[in-house]
């Protein structure tokens, strides 16, 4: 296999679970029908995005693996015949929850699990709140696509997350996504923001010769206790080679269906003209496993 | 101190020592009457790049330090007050060399030295035949202009450099480079390289919220075998603020000084918003520490 069609099913989520499962399943079925054999959706694509506020109500939102959700699309990655990575608030126990993807295989079985291993929490983001940090590593996710190295949104700021999965042998980098502007912050600063999530991702292709897929959200969700402005989810769901560069890339207003052939050969043709895991010291990064470095 | 004006001065190294010291000095000398308190210098900056060939004869180019490259730096940062990032090719001992970066105060005392960790080797950058591999660490190199993350060309590829320098608490990285193109290459490949190089380390900036310095050569250099066709160093100098954002970025083709002003109190609120540091998976990061994760 030399080369892999991938959608990247762009929508807004602030509609009720079965209008923003409808979208899920439009995109997927349209992008299926373009060819694509691998979907990725965004970051908890059935809802509103509830880590707004802190509210033990919104628990009841979450739901067990294998459970509704991924009963649903289960059955649509097999109508459709393709790989589906898609994101769901888990409810492991009583009191333990995370923010986790589910990977489906064409035929409906699950691939893979990742649990989120970076948790955010910042105003309007508080979800250390409602997610325990993942306690299933960095371990890419085997299909008959190949190995994903399946990550999911806070994540993608740790050059350390993206260099695990690398050496685990991940082939492609996937980040289902829900990030966007405080519509406080002046335009400079917005622009910024999304320059800089753009930026470090395609830092993380660049560094480890492989394609980043990333995933987001579109449009204004409002903030559930009416106290903040909300957030409005900006776009810009892309995908970069395996140098950075764009090879597609949507826009920050409105639902989007991203379609694009990966090249699977790419990455060794890099990595043989700039080798870096050849020459990265191992013997001198023991402190990375420090806080910090008094 | 809340702002730092900081030169970069690239320029061309195809000519003798003294022309090139020449253009050194002149950058310096102008970067300080300008209002610059630290200046950085491209990458081995006195001479040609000898790496193109393996060649036993080019060892007779390294010297010692102290020796006379770090007496004329040091006078030169004295007369201008300025703190001064130089390169050398270091002469350790018979049979060991490194590809070291001598910084001074604006005493003219060395503040400290950083030898090249990552080395590389690819064809025309031979310099795995030249360069011993840094022992000193990566640690930042305290100054009164504040602590420099000071790393070398390849080093710059590697997330794990930067990060360290960041633990330590490197307020600045800065990079003395010598990269180009292979003339033989196609534009397209030419372009996604160059912009790799610049991504990869805008990369650094937003995942550490520290402001990235490059430094690059600029110009054709003949292979000194003339068997293949040289290296056309890139330029492309650039100054990457704490959101990764350009503050400032150098042409293609020729001799340029870049001057900017970096305030110095944008990291700490950058990091305050987006709080990186706090959320590393360190209990999860151990195999890092491995070559690959079979």
């Amino acid at each position: 296999m030399n080369s892999l069609t991938v959608a990247l099913v762009q929508h807004p989520c602030d509609g009720s679970r079965e209008k923003n499962i409808a979208a899920s399943l439009a995109g997927i079925r349209k992008g299926a029908a373009l060819g694509a054999k691998l979907v990725v959706l965004p970051e908890l694509h059935t809802g509103h995005y509830f880590p707004q506020n802190e509210e033990t109500a919104h628990f009841d939102l979450a739901e067990p693996i294998p459970g509704p959700s991924t009963e649903l699309f289960s059955a649509v990655a097999r109508e459709c015949g393709v790989v589906l990575v898609t994101s769901l608030f888990e409810r492991r126990a009583a009191g333990l929850y995370h923010n986790s993807s589910v990977v489906f295989e064409k035929d409906g079985g699950v691939a893979g699990v990742y649990r989120k291993m970076h948790i955010p929490d910042d105003p309007a983001f508080y979800e250390k709140f409602y997610f325990t940090p993942g306690d299933l590593g960095f371990n890419p996710i085997q299909t008959s696509v190949g190995r994903l190295g399946v990550l999911v949104c806070w994540d993608q700021w740790f050059p350390e997350a993206a260099r695990l999965m690398a050496l685990a042998g991940a082939e492609l980098l996937i980040y289902p996504t829900a990030i966007g502007w405080d519509p406080r912050d002046d335009v400079d600063e917005q622009e910024r923001q999304l320059d800089a999530w753009v930026t470090v991702q395609r830092g993380h292709a660049v560094a480890n010769a492989l394609p980043v897929i990333a995933v987001n959200r579109v449009g204004l969700e409002a903030d559930p206790a009416e106290i903040g402005p909300g957030i409005r989810f900006w776009g810009n769901s892309f995908v970069a080679g395996c140098q950075g560069e764009f090879l597609a890339q949507a826009g920050r207003e409105r639902e989007e269906l991203l379609l694009v052939e990966l090249d699977l050969r790419r990455g060794e043709a890099v990595r043989r003209v700039w080798p870096f895991l050849r020459d990265r010291r191992i013997d001198a990064y023991g402190d990375l496993l420090r806080r910090y470095r008094e």
